[in-house]
């Protein structure tokens, strides 16, 4: 969603505003979030598995567990990653600044950076920033919010729907960040998301695992995890709708079906934006014989460089398909795998469709901003889907000449 | 070994030849290669373990089971990969040409085959070939051998080494082919090492698996295999020296570090010669946990966009190793984890190992064409290096421009 309705969610308000964090090409530009709700929110989150974490993740994780919430708040420029004590000290006061300025038990802030690893949180800037930030409050700020988590992301990332929830309009929104495609010191994946719903916190948690696992986990920004990854999903029941308590039954299925679009929405736009990319690739792997190796004979082609290149080159190479889903050693039956490259069948019966499908797909490829790469492995009926990018000169050369 | 004494392997004679499979930008350049020694040999071989295999591999696989083998022949241009019963036809009858040239039973030819995938080989061309290159084997014709296996390869690739094993001098000589960074269509690592060492089969099979374990697959070249790796070793006895069969005692030690040399060398050629590459990057991970942890930690870093892209661009980037081996969830203390670039400590007691270490550490990147990446883990005695190289923006032009 870029350049349409900013999104609101009853109950909520946010602001993004410039505090100082960042700093050269980049100063001035927005780096201080925060978001509020006006009534004490349930709250589901999931972080990165990554075995070197930041501080702010680390405080996250616990508070998310609590499963209650009031605030979120966010900065850009700086990760606050392997600071030690003092990153853990900073991620703390971070939190308790906004507890002050809003006016919310301690525990109830939940917080998360983004930015360069290495480097100490300016805690002079933060403590302006938030009370900066908590001043302009607004329902309307989730935009603003989504510009000041930015990184090297091109545009802002903001999504919404609503559903209609035992007689009540209930909105979900939410706002993302990518991690360009994968990104320098600043690789990082944040979303937030936003519901008037009402619902319990363990009902919230079984949601987002769910929706996470089917959306931003299947962005493929070729299988790096950032430090600092987190998602959280934000209930605060001022809807009035009923509460959701099981993910049986219509209410709680619509509702899943709200958060799983915002989500999925906000998960193509990171793939969309990745560093240097033309293209969106989406790549449905088919009659596998698990799941298991669906997933992983879709991350195989999505994380191939020489897949990326060729899409980039828009030549319609499948022998390059064909050996890394090999490489990865997936089960498949040569004979009868067939592999689809913008709708038109390239390889079938374990050779080439010819030269005049090559051409079809070539100009498909050529013609589309987005591109659909289709493999079936004819072993089973198990089926994965993930999203990437193409692979670019450009982004060599701005990953090469990052320095920090 | 570039440029020096070309390597000869008493009782072998080898020939590389244009016999007029390469086309397009390459046509004309040598393009099928044959290895003969004049008594039977021993033989053991490794092989990609892709799902999608080429049916030369199913062929040489088979037969290098058997233990013994008279002839290698191996062409480039064309990988006779995924051409069903008609690939698996004609790589018989590629070794069938053989057997009748030189004289042997066709089970004891070997066959390899590189190129684009998708494609019949030129049978005709083939048939010529082999006869032409039997006409013209020569006990020094293991440099034009080496020629012949090229594709993307910048150079040919030799090494020899001599020891002494009972009294008598043997050589290992081998010759090898890359895949350019990770290539296109033409993926394929090969390597033929020769000696005129006795050995029996089992013991030379477990002379090669280990060594190939710690040199051939120690080169990430991204972690993609292709559907053609084959590495093949092969013993004629002609030296005299006594017969080697088990893997305890000081000859056989001696002549497996020589295997092990010819293969290392042959192996880091294959790394220095990436596509585009401008750097050989040593990876060496100690203090893991465990060999596979140690393993993976290695190839992450060896693996990484990001890692490579910053050494590229001289880049001391230690928070984009830090990152990839937290995201492949490999365990570290990161308050005792070291990371040394080039000889200098650079990442330290959980963070940066400041300014001054980094401006050393970037100015010797900038200098070096061999670069050392070392990190400890710190949790555990296990220990691996992985040799692979740089990513440029020229890898990138290389492979998108790169069309069939």
């Amino acid at each position: 969603m870029k350049a349409a309705e900013t999104p609101t969610v009853p109950g909520f308000r946010a602001s993004g505003i410039h505090c100082g964090i960042k700093a050269g090409e980049k100063a001035g530009e927005p780096d201080l979030a925060l978001l509020v709700s006006d009534e004490p929110a349930t709250v589901a989150g999931v972080f990165t598995l990554s075995t070197v974490v930041g501080a702010p993740v680390e405080l996250s994780r616990a508070r998310a567990q609590r499963g209650r919430a009031r605030a979120v708040v966010v900065n850009s420029g700086v990760a606050n990653v392997a600071m030690g004590e003092r990153g853990r000290r900073n991620a703390v006061r971070m939190g308790d600044l906004v507890a002050r300025a809003v006016g919310c038990p301690e525990e109830e802030v939940l917080v998360a950076s983004t930015g360069v690893i290495g480097e100490p949180l300016p805690m002079g800037a933060i403590g302006r920033g938030v009370r900066a930030a908590a001043e302009v409050l607004d329902p309307g700020g989730l935009g603003r919010a989504a510009e000041a988590i930015r990184t090297t992301d091109t545009f802002a990332k903001l999504a919404q729907r609503r559903v209609r929830i035992g007689g009540r309009t209930v909105t979900v929104a939410g706002i993302a960040k990518g991690s360009g495609m994968i990104e320098p010191d600043m690789a990082t994946m944040l979303a937030f998301v936003l519901t008037d719903a009402q619902a319990s916190a363990p009902y919230l948690r079984g949601v987002l695992r769910r929706v996470a696992d089917d959306t931003f986990n299947r962005v493929s920004v070729d299988g790096e995890t950032s430090t600092s990854d987190s998602v959280l999903l934000l209930a605060n029941g001022v809807s009035g709708a009923p509460g959701l308590k099981r993910a049986q039954g219509p209410d709680a299925e619509r509702f899943e079906a709200a958060v799983h679009d915002v989500a999925e929405s906000l998960a193509m736009d990171l793939a969309r934006d990745g560093e240097g990319a033309t293209k969106l690739v989406k790549v449905v792997v088919v009659g596998a014989s698990s799941p298991s190796q669906a997933r992983a004979a879709a991350r195989r082609i999505a994380n191939s460089l020489l897949v990326k290149t060729a899409i980039f080159g828009a030549d319609p190479n499948w022998g390059r398909i064909l050996q890394t889903v090999g490489a990865g050693r997936i089960r498949l039956d040569l004979e009868h795998t067939r592999i689809g490259l913008c709708g038109v069948t390239v390889f079938r019966a374990g050779a080439s469709a010819g030269p005049a499908a090559r051409r079809r797909a070539a100009a498909r490829l050529a013609d589309s901003a987005e591109v659909e790469i289709v493999m079936d492995l004819a072993v089973g009926v198990h089926r994965a889907r993930v999203w990437t990018c193409d692979l670019s000169t450009e982004y060599v050369r701005i990953n090469a000449e990052y320095t920090t």
